[in-house]
């Protein structure tokens, strides 16, 4: 498979469906781990990360993920590539802009993906559209037993999974689930709910993760510790908050509904409206514009369009991607051209054509 | 005629043809004329005034016009109708604002109105769209001289034509362009315009006249001097003022074509997917928003639209034009959504339905 042809198909995180998705995009896991046999990747010279790199993508190539799988060395990825297995959360920010031997295996559901020296030596994901947990646990024990029965992982009786940095220590587990939230954002709400989170110990950041801003009203919610709690504890936090703060967002959208449904409906409408009218257009005024469109077909406010299409739209309308649809390189303002051209291009189209 | 048949008919105004008509909307001639036999209105009491406008309601509606005429006493017309009238700029707002014996004689085609008890006795008003201000002179001479033929006016060797406000005494005069010019405002070129017509004595006023904002880039340029030049004179200066002004919009206009198209394209292609979305849309919005597309339809940048349309557009989305269609008063909340459903109604129509 080439990366391109990732373009036509929607990947896990874009289709759209699962529990609660009007709410919830994904549920994510991530487990981090190292090999006992090499030193921390901070104290690994080239070779010793080549070796590292060839140890584990043998390994990682011969599990059973389910379905076809690729696997790519990053340092042979041109930048456009890199990022775009970014824009896809297929691989992390850091795993693109570091250095030496890397990669990355994924499922073409894009549902598995396993980071080989990122910060760790290897990070698996296992990824769910919807709030679905339950499932991205059993799917990533699984790959994590798997694994442990071919490689021998840094493993401390009393810690428990010894990783690079600290924060990660002991399950190495990171459960994270990416909630769009534009009632709680537009009313002001999201502080109580980040105040909330914050006494229990979770964490929320944009969509790219750690360091990244909230974009488009997307939210993820995810653990800060590792240490001292099973990992069934830590996932357990996470499904009982989840719940409240879906229910409180759609509290306040009815409420928005009840008591301006018409500011509501024209904040929408025009947004709708701009995304199919602009000219030109940056990623982030897209994002915006997106976020309120896609609350207002949750809402009924907007009734020709579907959400795996808006999903697409904001996968789609990212740089990488452009770039890729257009198969060149683009400076930025002849990206926002091209992305108003595409944005109006999908919007004018029947609904059917959703699958590209 | 009742007031509401002219809501599916064009007034003189927005024809949108006539020469320059991409820049010049209309060209308009008023005469300030009283009667030597009566005060001024401002020392004349309530009976005075009400054998005034006897007395003028009796000539103009036996002058010969040009086709169908109507007479309306302003003190008999509800609050909304005296709006209605105001909008299609066939009264001033001083008019309708006024009180006592008053009213208006204007043809079924818009071009001639003929107030009575205004500030004075009489004004006559001649309107064409396009920039034709000798055609103007032509026909408000002919309907002055058949005045002159009927009644006597107050008129003095010296001074020429009295007036209640001695800024109107000689003459009696004003010849008024209304332009659109939203080149040279979005490029702030319109202060360098401002002045040099300040310089000789040339006054800018917005689409209601005195005291009014200008909304929507529209501007009206006109003479403020009435004493010690002929009319000939006065209208000749603004004769060879405005093709300065048509040509400097003209050239900043393809100025901006050339150096910045895309952001043009994108500004007006916003302007006119906002109007086509919006659920709610306050009047000056509307204007600011319309004034883009005009441009933008003058330009080439938007294909399917007619400038009779925008024209249109301009003059039903006011307040008392809206309520007029909906037959029915409304607060300014649901004008707005009115305006918003009027504006995405008549945008998804075929181009055809121009003249209701």
């Amino acid at each position: 498979m080439e990366l391109k042809d990732l373009i036509d198909t929607r990947g896990e995180w874009m289709r759209g469906e699962g529990p609660d998705a009007d709410i919830v995009i994904s549920s994510r896991i991530r487990l981090a781990r190292n090999l006992a046999q090499f030193p921390f990747l901070t104290r690994a010279d080239d070779s010793v990360r080549s070796e590292i790199e060839r140890t584990l993508h043998r390994h990682v190539v011969d599990l059973s993920l389910g379905g076809q799988i690729s696997y790519f060395d990053i340092n042979q990825l041109e930048g456009i590539d890199r990022q775009f297995l970014v824009e896809r959360q297929l691989i992390s920010r850091e795993l693109a802009e570091s250095h030496g031997s890397r990669g990355v295996c994924f499922t073409r559901r894009e549902n598995v993906s396993l980071m080989v020296n990122e910060e760790d030596h290897l990070r698996i994901q296992v990824l769910h559209c919807g709030f679905e947990l339950d499932e991205c646990w059993q799917e990533i024990s699984r790959i994590d037993d798997l694994l442990e029965e071919r490689v021998t992982y840094a493993f401390d009786e009393e810690l428990g999974y010894l990783t690079a940095c600290p924060t990660n220590v002991g399950t190495g587990i990171r459960v994270s689930v990416l909630m769009h939230l534009p009632a709680l954002v537009l009313t002001k709400e999201i502080q109580k709910v980040f105040q909330a989170l914050q006494k229990i110990s979770l964490a929320v950041r944009g969509l790219f993760g750690e360091g990244s801003q909230a974009m488009g009203d997307f939210y993820q919610i995810s653990n800060q510790i590792t240490l001292g709690n099973s990992e069934e504890q830590l996932l357990r936090k996470i499904k009982d908050v989840v719940p409240n703060i879906i229910s409180y967002e759609r509290k306040v959208r009815q409420a928005l509904i009840k008591e301006s449904r018409q500011a509501l409906h024209d904040k929408v409408s025009r947004a709708y409206g701009t995304l199919k009218s602009a000219q030109s257009i940056s990623s982030e005024e897209t994002m915006h514009l997106l976020s309120s469109v896609r609350m207002g077909v949750n809402l009924g406010l907007i009734d020709d369009l579907e959400i795996p299409t808006v999903n697409d739209l904001f996968m789609h309308t990212q740089p990488a991607h452009l770039q890729k649809m257009r198969k060149t390189s683009l400076d930025s303002a002849d990206r926002n051209a091209a992305r108003a051209s595409y944005l109006r291009q999908r919007l004018a189209l029947p609904q059917d054509r959703t699958d590209a």
